[in-house]
């Protein structure tokens, strides 16, 4: 060693930081960013901890064993819970939903389905007709027919509609503001390492849970797949608080977290290990491969405990399961590309964010504009489900109404030649109008405040307009088989055309143009519907959807919303392509006053309070002498704050002049001077550095890489400046031409 | 700015940059680490550059848009490449394989079925006897039937077996010994920033796809899907040297390489999400999103020319495609985690390591053992695509040989109740002997110096093993259907339990155990197979079979060989756990001769040369002034080399006595002094430090994360030592009680 100097061994070291555990150190304020370096110590040195003492006895031993299973622990619970919440939100969407249109007499919890499930009179055909179920103008009226019960029955679900609506959007406001919206980009922002206390508290998890199903069965146009994720996040938020291992480390909750929107997703579609890569690709920051497996251990557990509640009665994990029988071919590609433009259009549309009080006049509009057309009333999902299915003998959807070659009349079709039948034209002329509704209410829907998913609504637009050009390439294919690409391959008589998969496809690109995944996009809808041999169409919609929404709006749906909220967050997915260097980034620039700093043996308790009160900086480099400027480490306000305040209360002799000392032992002193004030357990004695001349994109990379707060720099190791996570995005928004103030958090 | 000394802006430092491109500086010798952080500031650089010009010139302009679509372009070709490949492996190998049978007479290069296919003559039933195809003792004896001509067909299938595996050792031994093996350790060392020239070279290309095809035809106990990966690799590699921008920078290339390794497994498999998350898990060691999107492509597009060229002669990117009608119910987990354990154990195994002559033996003994039993002599593929599929009606394997209720006669299923016939007897004993057969050859067959997977012949193996407790669960299910369990969940003269998706287990299970994947493999597994619903199942054995591997024995095949070969490869997957500081682990240690530094304007060329002569390291650091020890930056061994060289021979006046500065600006020298050199363009000026304090778990992680090769450690803003990847390796095989000499690369 070339110098003697404060140089402590190791064990010195981690005595010292065991010796004085100041309580309140190493915490953090709410809309502070955390340090994932220190977080990740502090873990290992628990867990080091742990191992040292699980030989000392059966009891540590155990206590070993259950913290090495507590991870494991923590992420069956969060599964359980959240499967067993969508379950229930399911089950009680269903039921809210069904009476908007009336109620079951003989068990007012039975919905529609389970109604008529138990009536013994009805044929197959007529299985959403029994006794049981009465619509509200059956009820009211006493008549099932006729214009005067029509407007009955509209009537009464607008009135259910505003009602469930009303109800949700007073909820939120008054118990858990943070319940609105889907909360995908919050949990962006908090699993990238930033502190937003409450959000997934169990107040917004009671709230959050109730408003959904209110707003589900509203019948806005919002899905629930969204907030599901909101809802497991905070389940795995509530649960970790069982172990201290995760509720008193920010960074290994979020690994639970990672794991909970992994479960989240798998049970808002069925799609477990899409839900894994969901949480890979689009939300995670930080994913170590261990928290992949625990990631997919929830999804399966989540998954499984809502195929055992079999909300959609039909035990599958998959509620839009389609076997279609048709291989693709070459030529439909070019359809496909073009969902994948349409897809990406969609993508790049700029969505609303409104108040309160339109809450109701956006419900009032879907209801009155919903009811009419059978494509909008009906449940999204359900809607879904019937685009994507493919027609087939036993199909009664009036989208499969084709005509029969022999007879001329309506059947149901069995021979593979399909002429268009009144109801199809009908159907597409309904599909079309359905289709520039959804567009316009969507947009208006999306940024209420009532819990609000963007997935289905996206789904249900995509496969709209996917329905109609298949249909359109089904007709075209039927009276035009002498084309050369239709004869080229389409056999003679033979079914060429799925509709159903130009749906599926259609559905894809759309959520790909918002959510800009790729993927766990396809994953999804490939377990979301079994349609395993159409990847390569899924794929090549889905990147012409990304590549389309990149070229018009820059940003997917949960990165615009991060960025209008002025959250830190360090988007890994944007390239820093900048030539500039730390030393034009860091603080002071060349107008500031020098950068505060603290010298490591010669400050006076006083004089370090007044450097605290005169800055508002997060922390202050310590140094070894202001003349050498040589770093020692780096000392956070919060913790620097809480020491003096803990010292002046617990240690005997502590006054404004005591000499404050970050060194290992204490400076000689005159023999009056009052007890000097030991700091160095606060001190961080390896704060990150870069030289000066560092090119800013490899400092972007650590910050994004390590999870920095805060770097300092340095120029022949002398210190120089800092820079800050916030001063990085400020620059990074000046260098994009935006407002580097909309940066709001540090 | 606190000192004025060497501060240059960083538009000049930039300029030093460019004014002197000296050759060669930048490269990297065989056998070396990249620096990850250098090659990518190198394409931003480049990057710019090209941007900055766009403007100029429409020829400029058309420039940057082919560099923009370059990696497309790269993918693209990689992928396209692969896929045909890969067709051409599966249709060349099928054919050699079957010469070892036969040969068909009316078309020599037709396959067995493919000679069928032609024949007229023959039903469904009869669909692989045709008067065509011959089998060698037809050909040779005349006569077909007979002890003679089991025999003759006997000799004939090892005379083959033994021809083609020492045409395929030699050709291996003889001009591509990189060729033997799956390559995947060797990519995944590559791709972490190794560099083994050779190893993706068109030799490699060239030997690996012709003896691939050999070794397989042999008959050995080996897959095609690892060795399929490096072609891919090699492919990869080979067309990004169109590309400046990916040849000459070492971390685009291995971007490239990432998305290559995604379509090898898309197309072994014909799985191609499957295969993007393979290189992501299992392969990949930097995989920004950007990557992420053209593995994506890439895999898609490998898929798509397989396909096309169909080699199966299914259309299905899938060979083992399945589809099950039966929902599997809860009791099935226990066997399917007894499966998990299974592939656990069969993960644990230690495989060999063998010479080139032991070849011929592994060779003759399996030819000798595996023609008598059918399912050893069969494809290994065709084998576990028989114990993947159900028993249908049309089944006509022997494994379905159920007796019927009615008759007693034996006959196909088509009735629930499925009691045994001899025939399923039969193929028990045959299964367990191909069992252990598979199991010890496996062991024996890996590690020989041919191209060899060990994909295959391990779902092979947990394929067999999941059949026959498949089949087991059945008859139990069958006779003692009045069990709780069986009671519970069967219905009477239903069928409950289905063999062939045990199979299915069985093989994801001892794929899981020998790669420890997860993820990845149940996508895989699941693409590979169609079986959507059985995702619980799979996730169940597959974590057990995880679970178990690392329980017994700690690494999976991959770091296995990767220890064993010494390559430096810092694996993400292992945690660093111990409380060492970066000053226990730089060197130089306590009782060495201090660090080799260099001072940033005192020396003479000569001492300079001294100090790179005296000792061997890879770079050494420069500072301001012995005395203060203060870091200014780094500069490598081999730049320095070649900077001196190619000063000496263009720059007139560069002496054994010039000074050599890395300043800014030159000293002041005396009037008679010669010429000084300026090295200040191969000076890094931004080194990564970090202080002696910090705990080595940081160290690794920012080694890991960042991918560097060296950390130069401070105390107090003064320069105290170094610590390279080695180092860091050495040290965790120390920890870890391992010899740390088996680190041989830096």
């Amino acid at each position: 060693m070339s110098n003697g100097g404060g140089v402590a061994s190791s064990t010195t070291h981690l005595l010292d930081f065991l010796e004085e555990p100041i309580p309140g150190v190493g915490t953090y304020d709410d809309f502070h960013t955390i340090d994932w370096v220190r977080e990740k110590c502090k873990d290992r040195e628990r867990h080091r901890k742990i191992n040292s003492k699980k030989k000392e006895s059966s009891w540590e031993f155990s206590k070993s064993v259950y913290d090495a299973w507590s991870g494991w622990l923590v992420v069956t619970l969060t599964g359980l819970a959240s499967g067993a919440l969508a379950g229930l939100i399911d089950i009680a969407a269903d039921w809210l939903n069904d009476l908007k249109e009336g109620v079951c007499l003989s068990a007012m919890w039975f919905n529609h389905e389970q109604c008529c499930w138990t009536s013994n009179e009805t044929t197959f055909a007529e299985r959403d007709k029994c006794p049981q179920w009465k619509s509200w103008a059956e009820l009211i009226l006493g008549q099932a027919e006729g214009p005067g019960s029509y407007i009955m029955n509209y009537f009464m679900y607008i009135y259910w509609a505003l009602s469930f609506a009303f109800l949700a959007v007073l909820l939120v406001k008054v118990f858990a503001p943070y319940a609105c919206g889907s909360g995908i980009p919050e949990i962006k922002t908090i699993l990238s390492g930033f502190i937003i206390r409450g959000y997934l508290g169990k107040w917004t998890l009671l709230i959050k849970t109730i408003t959904l199903v209110l707003a589900v069965a509203s019948g806005l146009s919002l899905g629930k797949e969204g907030p599901l994720v909101h809802v497991a996040c905070c389940c795995g938020n509530i649960f970790s608080y069982l172990f201290p291992k995760y509720s008193k480390n920010e960074a290994k909750k979020r690994e639970v977290l990672s794991a909970a929107s992994a479960a989240g997703v798998s049970v808002a579609f069925g799609a477990p290990i899409g839900g894994v890569l969901f949480s890979l690709e689009e939300v995670s920051y930080y994913f170590p491969l261990k928290t992949l497996w625990r990631s997919f251990f929830a999804a399966l557990v989540a998954a499984f405990v809502l195929r055992s509640i079999n909300p959609f009665g039909n035990s599958r994990l998959v509620l839009f399961y389609v076997e279609y029988h048709t291989p693709w071919y070459l030529f439909e590609l070019l359809p496909f590309i073009l969902l994948g433009v349409f897809g990406g259009l969609w993508g790049s549309t700029r969505f609303g964010k409104y108040p309160v009080l339109e809450v109701i006049l956006v419900t009032a509009i879907t209801a009155v504009v919903a009811f009419p057309n059978p494509y909008t009333r009906q449940n999204t999902s359900m809607l879904i489900k019937e685009l994507f299915t493919d027609c087939g003998p036993l199909e009664s959807s009036q989208l499969c109404q084709y005509r029969s070659q022999m007879n001329g009349s309506k059947a149901f079709n069995e021979t593979p030649n399909r002429p268009s039948a009144p109801g199809v034209y009908a159907a597409m002329w309904q599909l079309c109008l359905a289709l520039i509704f959804k567009v316009v209410i969507t947009i208006f829907t999306f940024g209420l405040k009532v819990p609000s998913g963007l997935f289905i609504p996206s789904m249900a637009i995509g496969a709209i307009a996917g329905r109609i050009v298949g249909i359109a390439m089904e007709q075209l294919a039927y009276y035009h088989h002498d084309w050369f690409i239709f004869k080229e391959w389409c056999e003679v008589g033979a079914d060429c055309i799925t509709p159903g998969l130009y749906a599926m496809v259609g559905a894809a690109a759309c959520l790909g143009g918002v959510t800009r995944m790729t993927v766990s996009l396809v994953v999804i809808v490939f377990e979301l519907t079994g349609g395993l041999e159409y990847i390569v169409p899924l794929m090549a919609a889905v990147m012409t959807s990304k590549w389309v929404g990149d070229a018009f709006g820059r940003a997917g749906i949960y990165e615009s919303h991060i960025r209008l909220n002025g959250y830190p967050f360090l988007d890994a997915k944007e390239e820093f392509t900048h030539t500039t260097l730390a030393r034009e980034v860091m603080r002071p620039r060349r107008s500031d006053p020098p950068l505060a700093v603290l010298t490591q043996d010669d400050l006076s308790v006083e004089e370090l309070q007044a450097v605290i009160s005169e800055t508002s900086y997060n922390g202050f480099p310590v140094i070894v002498s202001k003349e050498s400027q040589r770093l020692v480490g780096f000392a956070l306000r919060r913790d620097i704050t809480i020491a003096i305040e803990n010292a002046r209360r617990k240690q005997e002799g502590i006054v404004l002049a005591s000499r404050v000392y970050f060194t290992q032992h204490a400076p000689t002193l005159p023999a009056d001077s009052p007890r000097p004030l030991k700091l160095r357990s606060i001190l961080d004695m390896s704060p990150f550095t870069v030289t000066d001349h560092t090119p800013m994109e490899i400092v972007v990379d650590i910050f994004r890489k390590l999870g920095l707060r805060q770097c300092l720099v340095t120029h022949n190791g002398r210190l120089l400046g800092i820079i800050t996570k916030k001063d990085i995005l400020r620059h990074m928004a000046q260098m994009a031409n935006q407002d580097p103030d909309t940066i709001m958090f540090n």
